[in-house]
């Protein structure tokens, strides 16, 4: 019994409009994949010079395009990037290596280039052979109708479980140029930390070598994709690719507001892909200080937001600041149960290892009940402090999880 | 709105009938710690020459009464064991330890013992101060009906959101004496490694010194409690405790029967607060096999255990095989992707990286719609094994938890 797919009701009132990335085309097909009447294949065409990044999962499990595209990435520079929805191709075995063979090898024939500049991205079913061949001879109709204009149904084209599209963008300068940075992504299941999106891709028309987009996607990756859970599970997809076409012919100048836009762009979709978790009713954003160091506050914050019974009270609406403590505790990081203070929604809950005594439940009530739910908890113990989100557990997870194949 | 507690429907048929244990005596009381109308006092009264082996959660936000159990431990020795439900007595700081003091105070005044003898374990709610008064007041009326024969009564008095009781008994000799062994325990939610269980108690009457008893609890523990999850939550309460009145007189011999007794007890009562999981229809039995070390085999059982997308797949009795390739490759240990073997209801679905040509999903249909789901993966790196056990995540998990304070 398939889940009807309502949208997420954190889904945002409108989607931006993302402007042309000079250098960058793209189409979409219904090849069929899986999925009946709608689009599960996008081809993004990517001029000569391309340079790109990428982070990959780190499952021991990783899918065939994942392997292949971490052997691409060695050389940094990229045509063409073809993203299917509905087949995973992972645990395919031999024949899953073949297929990405075959589409990239199909792809590089209609774009005349060589096949080692074609990206590819799977995501839906593990376990089942990928159709290529319908991916394939659709190839030459996507080739022969590339839009600038088409980033909308490119979003759309990605999605699985998705509710709703995911897209961000900004313009910035390098060294007085305009630079334009336009991200989509998909979720929305199988997500935690190591590299927590299945897919997100951006693309700009900066010109700037594979070697700085990677350590930039690196450090903007680290705080955004990499702090987000959903379930606590890894894909074995989990792919973020950074393209730069260097159409804006900008000089290497300094790069800090093109960094801090990538970071705006990663950070926005990362909380999509929450925000449209399978289920998700609530946006739950911890935030961890007083830690050992940064790492620690972490793994505690992704205790926190990895633990069913915390993320079942919140879907509730229920402030059960013990799960809390509980979540803390077993964390495995050091923390002083009597310094550890926790607040929500702004609200101090418990603090000197107790109640606050002046605390009422009827303080965040109005919180509780709202979409976005605010944890902050110090552990006492140092400096070390981290930000993670997530959303809440609810039944319409069980839901769509127990039908997802059916 | 709560949440009717309808057995769970793995509960036994029947439950055991435990036989007397020379030295051990019980009664429990309606103290109103929480709950209306249900016992949720136990007191256990030992003879004197009791001796006490314990292991404790590793959380570090411990409850009260867990601390003051792990400083008695050291002497080894115990005339009481006062349990409480409703109440975890954890994160209250010194308020909390107050409690503890006073409870343990009064039973050893109502038992003319030193308090340093009393042991005590609450389970419930966390964060709130427990009303210690309620079960001082108990106390005398528990001294004075104490029996050998209500072992049932005390299996319920420790329950929280457990829908059965659990209890387990063997009878074994050691140096030719009879010696029995009785357990109890509780279940049901923020069930995870690390110290699995929240509460269980095992009494002989067996002559055995406190660091023997402990290395065998140890030893015991390992592949029991440590190895089932419900939620992967642990507990700020989990606590094991064996109690020997050394009654029986035996001998300190040959002490293997005892040794496997002890396992089958522990065994048969970690799987009991599995199948008593919250909102548990099917017991999941994992195996690993073939791993870097058996450290490294329990660690990949526990990621695919704790895997919500698994444990919903199998709620709907579906054989989502990926989503045990995702929970191997996801558990940062090292796997063969290539060589990884699975194997559901005994049926081979997925080996050499791939599924199995043969393999039809009718083939284990009615494995998968019946109680008890095996799962056996081998990972093709070394001879590393391991052995865990978890239930399925239902629609009740959430409606139990999303409803536990209201």
């Amino acid at each position: 019994m398939p889940v009807a797919m309502t949208t997420s009701p954190l889904a945002p009132s409108s989607y931006p409009e993302l402007p042309k990335i000079a250098g960058v085309r793209m189409s979409t097909a219904q090849a069929g994949v899986r999925y009946k009447d709608r689009t599960d294949v996008l081809l993004m065409e990517l001029c000569e010079g391309t340079t790109v990044a990428g982070v990959l999962t780190r499952s021991k499990t990783a899918s065939a395009p994942v392997l292949a595209c971490r052997t691409a990435l060695k050389a940094g520079k990229a045509r063409a990037l073809v993203v299917n929805s509905g087949n995973a191709n992972a645990f395919t075995g031999s024949v899953g290596v073949e297929s990405v063979t075959r589409v990239t090898e199909a792809c590089a024939g209609v774009l005349n280039c060589p096949p080692s500049a074609i990206y590819t991205a799977s995501t839906g079913v593990i376990g089942e052979r990928l159709p290529d061949e319908k991916i394939t001879q659709a190839l030459q109709t996507l080739a022969g109708t590339l839009s600038e204009n088409a980033w909308n149904d490119a979003a759309r084209a990605i999605m699985t479980t998705d509710t709703y599209p995911k897209m961000a963008t900004r313009t910035v300068q390098i060294g007085g140029t305009n630079v334009t940075l336009n991200g989509i992504a998909k979720g929305s299941g199988m997500i935690a930390p190591d590299m927590a999106t299945m897919l997100a891709f951006v693309f700009t028309d900066a010109a700037l070598p594979a070697p700085v987009l990677q350590e930039m996607l690196d450090e903007a990756n680290a705080s955004t994709f990499n702090c987000i859970t959903v379930d606590g599970d890894t894909s074995t997809s989990d792919t973020l690719l950074l393209f730069a076409t260097g159409k804006a012919g900008n000089s290497a100048a300094d790069t800090t507001d093109f960094r801090r836009a990538l970071h705006e762009i990663l950070h926005e979709l990362a909380l999509h892909v929450v925000k449209d978790g399978e289920g998700a009713e609530k946006l739950i954003s911890i935030s961890v200080t007083g830690a050992a160091s940064d790492k620690a506050a972490r793994t505690i914050g992704m205790s926190i937001a990895n633990s069913p019974l915390v993320k079942t009270a919140i879907a509730a609406s229920d402030a059960n600041w013990g799960r809390i403590v509980m979540a803390v505790g077993k964390a495995g990081e050091e923390a002083d149960r009597d310094k550890l203070m926790i607040a929500i929604g702004g609200v101090v809950v418990a603090h000197h290892g107790a109640v606050d005594p002046d605390y009422r439940e009827s303080h965040i009530e109005a919180h509780m009940k709202g979409r976005n739910i605010t944890i902050d908890v110090d552990v006492g113990i140092g400096s070390g402090k981290a930000r993670v989100w997530t959303c809440d557990l609810t039944h319409r997870y069980i839901d769509i999880n127990g039908s997802y194949r059916t």
